[in-house]
This record gives C-alpha cells, sequence and structure tokens, in this order.
C-alpha cells in the first residue's frame, strides 16, 4: 500500500507543472474500463455460484427423495434460463422500449444494442443473465417436491422469457418506473419479488404435499434432509450475494464498500432477529429459520442498499427478520400454501417489505431523512405493480401448465419421489434412508 | 455507473482540448483507489466464505447429532460478530490509541474514523469485520458436541468485543507490538492464535466429551461423521484464505503474486508433509490428519506471506506439517485436552510457530538471511504477549460464564445429541444413524 | 493480452525521450500491470477452487466406501502437483526452449525466468500451477475405487512432472504447435484432452471395477452415493470455469466478457442437449449424464472460447451434449473400459472435439467463416500429437507402476472400500449404509 501511495504523491509532485497528451485522457478512461469489466465479472461470477447456493438450500430443506429432482431442476432453469435469456430475454429487457412498457430489439444478437455503457455489452449481457436465472430458481423451491418436471421446464421458461424481462424493463430498461423515481438498486422487487409471487401462485395452484395438512386441520413440519447442505447453501447465498448487490453498481468505484456493508449486516441482523423470536416464541433457537433469517435480511437490503446507511441496514434486517417468523408462518398455517423451502417469504414477502422500506430510510429522499412521502409513494406503487403483473402472468401460466402438461405428479411417484418417478435414479444410493 | 459515465464524458469534453492536470492526476490516483476497492472486497468476500469453510469443517469432523448445533454457531458467531465488530469492536482496535493497548474512539460508526487510507473506510470496516469473525470461529471447534449454545452465544460476543480487537490494536492498530517492529501480516498471531489459545482454556475448562477418556485412560478416537463435507471445508478454506494472505496487502500490486504463491506452498507442504508422518507413523496415510495439515500449513504461513521466499514458505509448511502431526498428539494424549477438530493445533500451535519462524526465515531480517536474533526476539514476546492476554482473559471468561449462564449442556442432552437438546431438531432427517 | 502489450510497448518507445512523462506513463502501465495482477490471481484462485468441484464430483459419483480415498488423492495430487511443478515443472513448461519441445531453464527458482510479461512471475507461475494441477485431477475420476494409493501419488506425480509440461510447452510455451498456429485458448487439449487420455489408458491397463462387467457380457451401472455433492462439485467446476477460461486472457481486457458468455452458453447448451438426448433415448431426463453435459461443454468450449461467437459457442455445447452421451456409451458398453465419472468421455472426448472445431468456428480463420481448411488442419494435428504423446508416454507410466509399485489394490480391499483398506478410516461413521 505504502509504496503505491508513495508513487502517487511522487506523480502529483512531479508532473502537475507539466504537459501532457490527449492520447494519456483515453488510456485513462480505458483502465477505468477495463477495471469496470472485471469487477462486474466477477460479480457475476458470484451470482452465478449462488445458483449452487440455491440447489443446496432447496435440496437440503427438503426430503432425500427429491433431492436429485431439485438439483435437476436447478441445473436446467440456468442452462435453459441462459439460451433463452440470451436470445429473447435480453432484448425484451433492454431492447428500444414499447411505450416504457416492453424492450423490442436486439432479439438473437442482444450485444448489438448500444447501451451507452462503459463496459462491453457482453460483460453487461452476462451480469443480467445471472440475475434472470437467479428469479426463476427462486419458484422452484417452493413447488418442490410435487412438480412434474416437464411442467417446470415449461414455466421456467416462460418466465425467463416474458414475466421478469417485462419487470426488469420497467425498472432497469427505461422504463415506466425508473422514469418515476423508483428505487430498486439490485433487485428486492424487479428479482426477488418476482421470484416469490410467481412461487406464490405456483405452490397454491399445485395444492400442498400429501401429508402436509392432515384431515383435522393439523399442519404437520415435514423436515429437510440435510441441514448442513442447506446451511452450506445459505452460506454460497450470503457470498454471491456480494457479487448481487455490489455488482449491480456496474463500475469499480467509491460507492461499492458502503453497498457491501450495507448488505452483510442486513443479513447478520436478520438471522439474529430470528433467533431471538424463536428462542422466545419456542423456547429453543430455531436453526433453519434462522438461516431463512440470513436470507430474508439479503432480500430486504437488495432494494435500498446503495440508498441506506450502515444503521439503516441493520434496522432493515430487523424488519426482515419478523417478516421471516410471521410471514412463513401466515403463509404456512393461515394461508395454508406449502412452500417447503419458505421461499414466498424470503424472496416475496422480504423483498416487498425491503423495497418499501427504502421510502422510509433512504439518507436521499426517505420519510426518516426528511424526504416526505412521495419516495414512499413510488417504492410502494412499484411493489404492487410488480406483484400485480406476476401474480396475473404467473396464474395465467400455471393454469395454462396444469391444463395442457400437467402440473403434479401423480399420487403414488410423489410418495416415491419425483428422483425415482421423473428420473429413473436415487440421491443417496449407499446410504439406508426412513423413507 | 452513472457517475463515473458522466466523469469519463466531461473529461473527454473539458480536458481533451486544454492542458489542465491536476484533474487527471486526481484521476490517476482514483483509478489505483477504486482498483484497491475492489481488490480488498473481493479479498474481504473469499474470508467471509471462509465461515462456510469452517462450518463444513466443524461438522463434517463432529458427530452427525450435533451437526445442526455447529452450523448455528457458525452462522451466530459471524451475524452477532458482524454486529458487535461494527458497533464496538473496530473502534477499540483502530480507535485512537490509549497508550498503545486499546482504541477509544469511532464506536457506532467507525467509518467516521479517518485512519488515512487510500480505501474508503466502509472497505476496510468489512475487511475487518470478517477477519473478527474468524477468530470467534475457531474456538466453535474445540468446543464442539457438548457446549451450551448460550453460552457459546456469549463467549464469542466477548471475543469479538474484547480479547481479539486488543490484540489487533497491538498489532494493526498502531499499538505497542506494531511499535516494536512485530511481523504479522495477516494474523498468524493476531487471528489464529487468538482463536486457539481461547479454544485451549475453553476445551480445558468445559472437559473432554463423554466417552472420550475411558476410566482406564485410554484415548478413545471420536470419528467425524462426514469426511467429505470436512475436506470440502478445507478446500473452501484454502480457497477463501488466498483473500486473507494476499487481501491483507490492501492494495493492488506486483507483491501479490509472491504472497499467492508461499500461500500456496506452505498450505501444499503442509499437507504432504504429514501424509508423509502418518503413513510411517501408522502405516497408511491418514486423511482428516492430512487435510487438517492444510490448515496447518496455511496458519502458519499467515504471518509471514509477504515477508519469506517461496522456499521458505516450503520450509514453513514442513515444520508446521509436524507441528500438526506431534502438537494435536500432545493436546490429545498428553494434555488430554478433548478438541474434536485439532483447532488447539492448527490454529494456536502452527499460529505461533508459523509467527516465530518468520524470525528465521524473513528474507529482510530474519535468523537464516543474516539479520541476527532481533527480529525472532520480536516475533517471540509478540506470541507470548497475545498467548498471555488470550489465555488470561478466556480464563476468567470461560470461568464466568461457567458459573453464570452454565456451559455444558447436561449428560442426556450430550448424548442425544445437542441438536435435539438445544434446538429441537435434527440434520438428516430422512437417514437411518448408528445413533 | 497483445493489445495491452502493444500499447504498453508503443508507450515505451515513444515516451521514453521526454523525461517528464516517462514516469507518468510508468504509472499508468503500472496501473494496468496491477489490475492484470489482480485479476489472474483471481482467476487462478477460481480454478484452484476447481479442485473442490473434482473432488466432489468424483465422490458423489462414486461409492460411500471409497469416499476418503477420493478425496485424499484430489488433495495429494494439488499438493504435490503445486511443489513439483514450482520445482521442476514450470521450467519443463516456460524455460528455454530445446527445439520446440520442451523447456531447459528456470528449475528451483522459476520466478527468475523472464517470459517478458506484464504481471509479475508470481502471479503467472500461481496461474499455471493451478492449471496442472487440474491435469493431473482428472485422471483419479476415471481410475477411482481400485487403485493403490501409493500408485496413485506415483504417476500423479510423474503426469505433474513431465507429461503435461511438455504438451505445455509445445502449445504455450512457445513450442512447435503454437508455431503452427495451433489455437487452444484456455486447454481443451492442453490441459483436459490430457488428462483424459491418460485416465483412458489408466483405466484400461487397471481393468474394471468387481462388479462393472457380467460373464454374461452385461454391463452393470454402479450408481454414485451423493447426486447432490456431485452436483455441487459441477457447479463449483462452473465456476471455477470462469476463471479458467476468461483468466487465460493474461491480462484485463474488453475481450473477457465474450469469453466469459461462450463459456456459458456452451455449458448450459451441453446441459440441456444431453437432458433431451436422454429424455428421449431412456424416457426420462437423466440427472447424472447432464451434469456431465455442463462439464462436456465446458472442456469443449474452452480451446475456442476466445475466437468463436456466442452461437458458435452454443453449437460447440451442442456437439459436446452428443459426445457425453454417446461417447460416454462407447467407453462405456463398446471399449469397455470403466471410468467411474466419465472423465475420458468428458475431458479427452470433448477436449479433442472442442479443440478440432475450433477449425469450423472460428470467426478469424474457421471453416465455416471462410478461412478454409488450414486452421482445421493444424487443430487436428494438435489433437493427434498431443493424444499420442499422452496416451504414449502414460502408457508406459502406468505400465512400469503397475510393474513395480502395483496398480491395484487386493480384492479384498477393493470390496470393503478403499477407505479401510487404504486409509483405515471411513468418511460416514455415524450413518447406517447398505455395503
Amino acid at each position: 500500500m505504502k509504496k503505491s501511495m508513495f508513487m502517487i504523491i511522487m506523480m502529483s509532485i512531479f508532473l502537475l507543472p507539466t504537459a501532457v497528451f490527449a492520447a494519456e485522457e483515453v488510456t485513462t478512461a480505458d483502465i477505468q474500463a477495463n477495471l469496470d469489466t472485471i469487477w462486474v465479472l466477477i460479480a457475476a461470477f458470484l451470482v452465478f455460484f449462488m445458483q449452487a447456493g440455491f440447489a443446496m438450500v432447496e435440496a437440503g430443506f427438503t426430503r432425500a427423495k427429491n433431492a436429485s429432482n431439485i438439483i435437476m431442476k436447478n441445473l436446467m432453469d440456468f442452462s435453459i434460463g441462459s439460451i433463452i435469456f440470451f436470445v429473447f430475454g435480453f432484448g425484451l429487457m433492454f431492447g428500444d422500449s414499447m411505450a416504457g412498457f416492453i424492450g423490442t430489439s436486439g432479439f438473437f444478437n442482444p450485444n448489438t444494442l448500444d447501451l451507452g455503457l462503459n463496459i462491453p455489452m457482453e460483460v453487461f449481457i452476462i451480469f443480467q443473465t445471472v440475475f434472470a436465472a437467479t428469479a426463476a430458481t427462486i419458484v422452484s423451491g417452493a413447488m418442490a417436491e410435487r412438480t412434474r418436471f416437464a411442467a417446470y421446464i415449461l414455466y421456467s421458461a416462460v418466465l425467463t422469457l416474458i414475466i421478469y424481462p417485462v419487470v426488469g424493463h420497467w425498472t432497469w430498461g427505461g422504463g415506466w418506473l425508473s422514469q418515476l423515481g423508483f428505487i430498486d438498486f439490485a433487485g428486492s422487487t424487479v428479482v426477488h419479488s418476482v421470484g416469490g409471487w410467481a412461487a406464490l401462485v405456483g405452490a397454491a395452484i399445485i395444492g400442498p404435499r400429501i401429508g402436509k395438512y392432515g384431515k383435522d386441520g393439523k399442519v404437520h413440519a415435514i423436515p429437510g434432509h440435510n441441514i448442513v447442505l442447506g446451511a452450506l447453501g445459505v452460506f454460497i447465498l450470503w457470498f454471491g450475494w456480494f457479487g448481487f448487490n455490489p455488482g449491480s453498481e456496474l463500475t469499480a468505484d467509491s460507492a461499492l464498500g458502503g453497498i457491501a456493508m450495507t448488505t452483510n449486516l442486513s443479513a447478520a441482523t436478520g438471522a439474529v432477529v430470528v433467533m431471538i423470536i424463536t428462542w422466545l416464541k419456542y423456547g429453543k433457537p430455531d436453526v433453519s429459520m434462522s438461516l431463512n433469517g440470513v436470507l430474508g435480511g439479503l432480500v430486504a437490503i437488495t432494494a435500498g442498499t446503495a440508498a441506506v446507511s450502515m444503521w439503516g441496514a441493520i434496522a432493515i434486517g430487523a424488519v426482515a427478520g419478523f417478516v421471516i417468523v410471521y410471514g412463513i408462518e401466515f403463509i404456512d398455517k393461515v394461508l395454508k400454501v406449502d412452500d417447503p423451502v419458505g421461499a414466498v417469504g424470503v424472496h416475496g414477502l422480504c423483498g416487498a417489505v425491503g423495497t418499501i422500506l427504502v421510502g422510509l430510510f433512504a439518507v436521499d429522499g426517505g420519510l426518516f431523512y426528511g424526504g416526505g412521502v412521495k419516495l414512499l409513494g413510488v417504492q410502494t406503487i412499484g411493489v404492487i405493480a410488480v406483484a400485480a403483473w406476476t401474480l396475473g402472468t404467473s396464474f395465467i401460466l400455471f393454469k395454462t401448465v396444469k391444463a395442457t402438461v400437467g402440473l403434479r405428479v401423480d399420487r403414488q411417484d410423489e410418495e416415491l419421489g419425483l428422483d425415482h418417478g421423473e428420473h429413473a435414479t436415487q440421491a443417496y444410493a449407499d446410504f439406508v434412508l426412513k423413507i
């Protein structure tokens, strides 16, 4: 550190009085562009790695007999999504805008679009690809352990093809929400709540797993088969989120440290608050709920990560902790929607709440910082509009899939496990399993 | 993104026709600062990811019935530690020094401190946060499988709040050890030996697990439940160490390659040496010991990673290999301190030995390079001072926790497993377990 | 790399005469060098992490009773390889060339070589080290579940010491293949096919696992013990490949985004094509084959990742999908070579095919882009030459090991598992296993 500081000081001393040339400016800008290139790429790689995190969380928190199926769904939504988003989705999201609603250019060769970025288009495309795939992945957890694989492939493709890019266009593609001043820095609403609302509709339409809700009205917990893997998944997601949030700055600048700090503090606070609530409420601190507390904190801070202070991030993480415990309970016990991994609570509710909280906690424009209710109003409009769009389109989507390909495996396949029924395999061939 | 784009456009417009250099110099320095920013952030993310490594190592090398508890402890020491270190610990470590012993400013808003860094304070804070959390995590492995969760939360918080920041202040916060010329580049002593000595005290005070030491004086090995996960953890730690050591340079410069190389060579040599020793000693090469050999090599090189040559790193790694085999055996069989994952040997002994070896192998000042015994003396003083501080304070800490909250679960909970007793859960619901 | 090197050279030539600017230019070039340093280091760290991926893939796709042995082999080929490549291998690969066949300088202290790079030698050495270790690791999967550990250590060391560095010298060290114009950007042939052909020879010489081929000529599938871990390994490898391919650019420039995109699209297409083929062929989409489809797509694109378009990458990934399904079937059922994880198909066949396809799809010089058959010819020559060298040398190697140390464990150890026989341990002490 000292050496480079010394050189910089030396430069200042010796070079100030003299004349430099135009070519120099180009080179300096080039280096910043190269710097931005590797920063955004590394962030994209971290976000890509979140796919491993989702796979481990979803597999770990469900039953052993469905683990290969979970893996295969995660693998395929990313793989199919990568191709579809490259060919169509990117153009729908970032192409020339039709009335602020949807993009209309750049299909098949999105790298030919000119978005005026200071990074090469391919860098931006891969960054956006890994984001798009995240939205699709969220749904798979909520509908785990009973969905036909063919149905999953179909609705996951449509989500990446249309539902997500439209919301993305509204917010990040220059569409109507961005023109209103809506703040969703890294996608609490655009990515997570889209996944969460689609998950809610899907889980509601497909119905609960066999044995989840007894005839007596009792709610049965169905424990996951590998909490250690689930925890590994949460750590991987936390790690990847450091690409998700700071990477969304799209340049290497001095704001990144604050973004990383707010991301980390919200996640940590979410975990601690859930631990405390469950300790008080159930008598013992709950492990898998606390892990979901991390994810809730991460999802909630994603919208405002660059807009709130570090103490604001702690507040947002704390709220997310409450949303996780009471929101998931509400979905599970009141709505009676069977969401095996809590995806609706984590991504839908925390995504929506976190986005709205930007209206309170944004240092620039938030209600608590003297900014009045304008931003709060815009944030609320954005959350509602995205919820309405996603609930509506995914309702049509899942109903159509149900009526055509069929949404649910038959009873026997569900009982024997989807690994057997859908893939003629087993995840743990050498282990003696209880089921 | 917009800001930097704006600056580039502004530069093109205003600077091309004229000879204005002040702005230009700022820009060049800015780019190095931006470069340093992303480098230190990426290093911090890698160090964060080590939490997943610790969780997998500690869970994998202990029994299935305690796996959820291990996970929960790892999750919570990082989460609670992140908040505590932000609010208090950073100020104690880097605030205005009181007699070189402890920092006294920057509480609640550490980003308001001015440390004269060329990176934003938030970047430095998150880098230091992930380091602080590492020290706390080390203890959890040594006291695994019998510690009350509430006790763990308490002592882990105190460690991050006081014990670690004081040592950090001595060495990295401008305190008395740094003034002596003590070299601990990335924390063999500051991070690892602090964790290791606290682990030793904790494991000694809480006593061995039921069944570890027979009434006949026999030592029973209690095998870990998942060597594959443990190995994954070691690979993750090795990966994360490339953030831990090279990241501690705190700037992107030409020294980083050498740091990465010494880190890797020491780890590799540690593993190979342990393999050879165990092969000769027991007749077969031992897998989990060799994995600990990696960790020993990594811990040992951490102090001198920027100060020694690549052959010096191989030598340090080789010494670490011996320390791992004979040190862990000494703790296990002679001291009869039950340390399920070998944390005292890995972090305490290898941390101390590695720090002292800098006095021999430092290219600049080491005894073997003609530097005399001065550096060796300073290194030894540092190691002893930190050991004394940590052993003393953690003795008081664990005795206090034992007398108040209670340190150990009751016999039945230990036998049934802490997952059941402390969290009312199980890690592997679908698997038939032997216990 | 060339572009920025060119700029740096141009700068040196034109700017040196002006006294004041020399320092300034050096500084600008320094920053790009620092940028390249962290980029190549981060890429090296990602490639290092692929070791965890290989370990999980190989352990997950084989049986529980051999899992510790698999882990130990992966740990040791990297550890021993790191040391050997540092001491000898690097010099053989990048030292002064003897007739374009092999390097002859830089042993023991490879950092004293001057390769005219714009990054410090240590950075280049660690990048090359993690590549060298990859080649060795590939073999371990193909010979899993029956190889003596001592034999593995021996042949793995020789591979890293001689077989791989010679091929590396031909292509990346300025040797005869590079002079022909052979394109293997990141090592489809240099790294993967070397590993794959050695794996083929080793697996053929050691013979199939007990029970793999029945006396009736029937081929029995031996299922892996943990598909979830195997999938985690694939995701880690995919993640690491973003270091492997873009990192091979060796500088931070505007080409990186395209490299990342072609890498991702080929992997995704490989997975999707395998899913479709297996679905049509077997009636159900196959999970572990689809995971291998990812790896096939990654291996195949590695040679041409910087040379082909994004649609070219999709085409190459699609071809890799076919190679995976039909190639692995051919090896398994026609050649009757027992390759437990499909390493020969993934790394050997896809590596060779991907390299040849550069001759068709290279935007600059490919047959499909009007470049005629010259490049196609050169690519084919390179693939054949490397195959011949590797098949020949590894045949001698494995026959020698077989005749001296012995290649295969005895029948009882194979049946009880190598964890027991070779390491006196077990990977899953708390689980009830079927075997």
